[in-house]
């Protein structure tokens, strides 16, 4: 079975810092071809991020944080308020590439507020104080990653099978990942659980990405049409689904990829437990319920064409929203990296974050 | 608005007969290419039923009677027994191509018996009368499909959105379909109808050609993945859902494309009314429930190749049925071309049944 080295040493390292670059492995040409991009500049890393490129919303926030870097590295500032200044425009370009993941608004705000509390210093070390806190956030999203694998491991049980939506594995954070991370952590504890990957159209970050990730851990893996997850459950071959989130709002609605609303319901009909796999990064308690949460419309020809091949007839409309909203009332429980959250998930995640705040 | 007479003149004839072959429009290469097969030889109309040149369960019934009449045309019997041994043969070869839609077995149930009925005449004068017969069910069908387009337009108002799965229009049949037939007659009534296209993953018939059919008939149509159903249906975007179906029980399960189950449960979640329009052609009642009914498992290539083009690595596992079965208690209604049939499915259907028997 995997073991923990093995997984440090899987072939794919998401996001990395070479020393001068931002260094990711390009996920829109997974699983084809294995090719890494070497990132050293700002407009390159927001269209890394804006194309999915650079992709999950952990994985953006971190990449974010090193956009900011990229941003102000040859800054000619020489005092703070023009420092500020300029750092706040390269967040609001940032912020521009994706409205939906709150990790990338909470990297980016994470990066101005230290940049804040370090005024009085000298504007090279504020420069260099952000690249060490964007290095930090890939250390503590290894420590998330794992945490969240401990706990939600917990869930699962030898023989199991889960099914899981797009990719919220290794490939969307620096570490092994959210909703995946307690298959890889079960494995470390010796169960054998097997993934089915719903394929995620448009994009296909769970055909192309989940199952590559999957193969390459040694987890076995089942494909499917997302429209087949209504029979796969009704067929018993399923005991749980395991989502990630690129946003959940204080009461527990769930942001994500567009197909997880009509998982959890499908879940609740066959009364199979629906997890979301949430890092604290991801829950915005900022706002109430997921009716705030901007959705992010993408471009029409997603779903027209498919890898450069029209798929569908010129002269039609097309809906292409890339995350849906699942109402906090299908959510079986948030597995966090500090602990499983169940229901009431708005008075338990106020509960949590008291907690975090008093320490 | 859509006319009749427009309808009649669309440039699509899904099925038909030169005097010498079977012309059908090949609907794996649409929407990018217009082709028209002429099929003279048993053995390439079976390849194109399987292969989902000609699809729909209404056309394949038809596909399959003109395949009965290529198979035996050539004949070189003297008596009715080898004859019938001859048919039977073909038949059993044809009903090999697709197990799932029952209009397969019913068209070849339909010839045999034809055959049996005339088993005193001349060998030539059957073969004459099955290529009638043949003829004769393209004309039903168009007698079908307007009839379950006049119910089914009953259902529907003007501003209304419908979501649609697959494609069960004009191309499902050679008439003007069934699921999308409503529409189109209440196009004729005046009533603006704005329908939402399911792509349909694997073989995506929706976004080629559910699409396409509309947009040739003048119909407002949006495109959307399979797994932005729960959203769209979330938002309030549609009223209702028409599928089509492939194979009914005699309680009123419905066998049809796969993701037809996951649309009927998401239906009922958000309180919007989920019609099927079943020609009694493709009502079953000699099954008693949809657990009888054979689904047929499709080659993994479909879903881990689009347009010929690798869209998952290999070495996992690929799960492909090409049908679901949707329990009658999430079946609003059946349209057939006897009129609406509502709960209780199961004993309305037998009223149905036993009066066209009493005729």
């Amino acid at each position: 079975m995997l073991s923990y080295l093995e997984i440090q040493l899987m072939p794919v390292e998401t996001i990395a810092w070479t020393g001068e670059a931002v260094r990711i492995i390009d996920q829109t040409v997974l699983p084809c071809q294995v090719r890494y991009l070497e990132i050293t500049d700002l407009k390159t890393l927001w269209e890394a991020i804006k194309t999915l490129r650079v992709r999950g919303a952990p994985a953006i926030g971190i990449a974010a944080a090193f956009g900011c870097y990229l941003g102000i590295r040859d800054s000619k500032a020489q005092d703070f308020e023009t420092f500020r200044a300029e750092l706040a425009g390269v967040c609001e370009y940032l912020g521009s590439a994706r409205p939906t993941a709150v990790n990338l608004f909470w990297a980016l705000r994470r990066i101005q507020d230290l940049a804040e509390r370090m005024r009085d210093h000298p504007v090279e070390m504020i420069k260099h104080e952000i690249l060490d806190e964007a290095l930090n956030m890939i250390e503590e999203d290894h420590r998330v990653c794992r945490s969240i694998g401990r706990f939600g491991a917990e869930l699962l049980h030898d023989g199991m099978s889960i099914l899981t939506h797009c990719n919220a594995g290794g490939l969307a954070t620096a570490g092994y990942g959210t909703a995946l991370a307690p298959v890889f952590f079960a494995g470390e504890q010796g169960k054998h659980i097997h993934v089915y990957a719903g394929e995620t159209r448009p994009l296909l970050q769970g055909a192309r990405l989940t199952t590559w990730e999957c193969r390459e851990a040694g987890i076995p893996v089942t494909l499917i049409s997302d429209n087949m997850a209504a029979t796969v459950m009704a067929q018993g071959k399923v005991q749980a689904v395991f989502v990630g989130t690129d946003r959940t709002a204080a009461n527990g609605d769930v942001a994500n990829k567009v197909g997880t609303l009509g998982l959890a319901i499908l879940a609740r009909e066959f009364h199979i437990p629906f997890y979301v796999a949430a890092p604290l990064s991801s829950i915005d308690m900022a706002i109430e319920s997921g009716a705030e949460i901007p959705i992010e419309q993408r471009n029409p020809d997603e779903v027209t064409h498919s890898f450069g091949r029209r798929i569908a007839p010129e002269g039609i409309n097309v809906y292409n929203p890339a995350f849906d909203v699942t109402p906090h009332r299908y959510v079986t429980a948030l597995i966090t990296e500090r602990g499983i959250v169940g229901p009431p998930l708005g008075e338990n995640l106020q509960k949590l974050f008291a907690q975090i705040k008093a320490k």
